[in-house]
């Protein structure tokens, strides 16, 4: 190859995100100086944080500037290098969006030792949404034997992992998802002791008697109706580590009805229970536990993943418009250019 | 006085409460038998908590039955003794409710020595509301010097103590009151550097004005329209002890409007905000530096306190009722008989 094929984002959009918000650009392959090196994007994470980063709004991050590549973290390899710490060939995870070749100085780029675990993984279980799970569980969720937990997106890269990590911890794990599909998966691949479809009439009637003993973790993703599910379920000293809000990602207005922050409130101060948001980067401190633990637990099959997977970087955009919808069966990841691996 | 004034519960109210939810009764003097003290109410402690104690609705505490006494703290005096840890004369701090005499296994009931601040600091700025305040702020509020905290109920003992606690730890504190005279109270008096009648019209952009640098800590006592227009102003990694929802306590239905759970939720993720429920006796491990720190904060007149009074325990329904509305200007206390000490 001797271009370069780059998403840009085109347009911020309002509400929800469209293929016309984005542009496929050809370019040249860029040329490294010293100090730097040139990856080639081997596969391509596609995330909901992502939405933030299309929007202007205020956030933990700054927003991807209208016309330049989509942020994402990659699977990539070293194809030159001007850089002492890195030979051609290396495997690599680094950030460097949705692009197939980009340039490097190599700061936050960590090199991929081969351990018998497709490399895929180091976006996934053992990348940014493994760490999430991880960090998230062990810093805020703290599941104990014989606890609840809860966790929406059970099919997904953070949400399945959540389950399985509360499972070793002793802890029943109960998923909630949008399919009976991904339900069935929840339960008879993953070990979940139960996952329910949020798309049935009586949600609410199968949450509660899914835990029968009320709920001591509720890992937020997505908000919305299995939120407010779960709020009369919440036990004393319940915990709630906040990691994504998927339902309102796209959401322009607030929607009419009800109003649920009375209830909420007060689930919090009669059960001591704690909110607390957090994104992965607050607690870098871990990563080493984390490498260390999951990959004895992904090499023992006591943390399974699966992958959904779109090929082409051309297809990314339509990618991630699914991803938003709920539309993968899995972590979702950009087949960009071939894998010398695998 | 040979006979015991007692106030029961008679009825769970259905919203806010009234005064014929209560009935007063006069009874014996109990009598004491080994082991036992019997207590003469000097003050008794009138608190929002108390709301939730005549309702059924799942809580941290166990409702009052109804025809029972209604519960609260108090400071008395012993009038006699069959418990070697007690003399007849001493004045101890107890929770024996809304009665004149009572008796007791000494168990809970902790001895007030004399230190020169008035005894009636033992259910208030030395007792169970600055515990409060004392004991949210150091595990959950965290002030730090040049942050901002904002507390609602700013003129009430927890509220007061918070502002001032804050000011302490070199925290800039605003509060917000139901009234200019308590604002000008908080400021002029208590030495906050800013508070706001939240009746103003323009409350939420003179909340935003005075907040220049966002909200690090909110310390919920309300809920309602000041935490709604808190929201926008949280801060990255700010802090929301939930310490009392007053503006929630007789909702009978939430109100039908604007959603604002996903506004919370948006801001808890994006801020990572951490939200925690709590009640003093969660703390109880603080309260040696508790008072020993409050002791001497009020004697160097770093913490000031203002009691709002009542006399007659016949009164205390009509006490109770004024308080919920916020009636009050400072603790209340109700006058039940003399004080030995004044």
């Amino acid at each position: 190859m001797t271009t370069n094929t780059k998403v840009l984002l085109k347009h911020r959009p309002n509400g929800e995100p469209a293929e016309t918000d984005f542009e496929i650009i050809i370019d040249d392959v860029p040329v490294i100086e010293d100090g730097q090196i040139l990856t080639r994007t081997i596969y391509l994470s596609l995330d909901p944080y992502m939405r933030g980063r299309m929007s202007d709004a205020r956030s933990y991050a700054e927003p991807t500037p209208v016309g330049d590549v989509m942020t994402g973290g990659t699977v990539s390899v070293v194809e030159a290098s001007k850089n002492e710490k890195f030979e051609e060939g290396d495997i690599v995870v680094t950030h460097t969006g949705w692009q197939v070749y980009a340039i490097s100085d190599g700061r936050g780029v960590r090199k991929l030792r081969a351990n018998g675990i497709p490399i895929s993984t180091g976006i996934g279980v053992l990348g940014m949404p493994g760490m999430t799970a991880y960090t998230g569980l062990k810093n805020i969720g703290k599941p104990k034997v014989g606890e609840t937990l809860v966790v929406a997106a059970a099919s997904g890269p953070v949400g399945s992992t959540v389950g399985q990590i509360a499972r070793i911890k002793g802890s029943r794990a109960v998923g909630v998802a949008g399919s009976d599909e991904k339900c069935a998966f929840a339960v008879n691949e993953l070990g979940f002791d139960a996952c329910l479809n949020h798309k049935a009439k009586n949600f609410e009637d199968q949450l509660a008697a899914a835990c029968p003993d009320g709920i001591d973790i509720y890992w937020e993703n997505v908000a919305g109706r299995v939120l407010e599910a779960v709020i009369p379920q919440l036990n004393f000293f319940s915990r709630m580590p906040v990691c994504g809000l998927i339902s309102q990602y796209s959401m322009t207005d607030p929607p009419i009805g009800e109003n649920k922050l009375p209830s909420l409130m007060r689930a919090v101060l009669t059960n001591r229970t704690c909110i607390q948001g957090f994104i992965v980067t607050d607690f870098g401190k871990d990563f080493k536990s984390f490498i260390s633990d999951m990959t004895q637990w992904v090499a023992d099959g006591k943390v399974k993943f699966k992958e959904h997977r779109i090929k082409g970087i051309e297809n990314a955009p339509k990618g991630l418009l699914g991803l938003l919808k709920g539309d993968n069966f899995g972590k979702t990841i950009v087949e960009v250019s071939d894998d010398p691996t695998a």
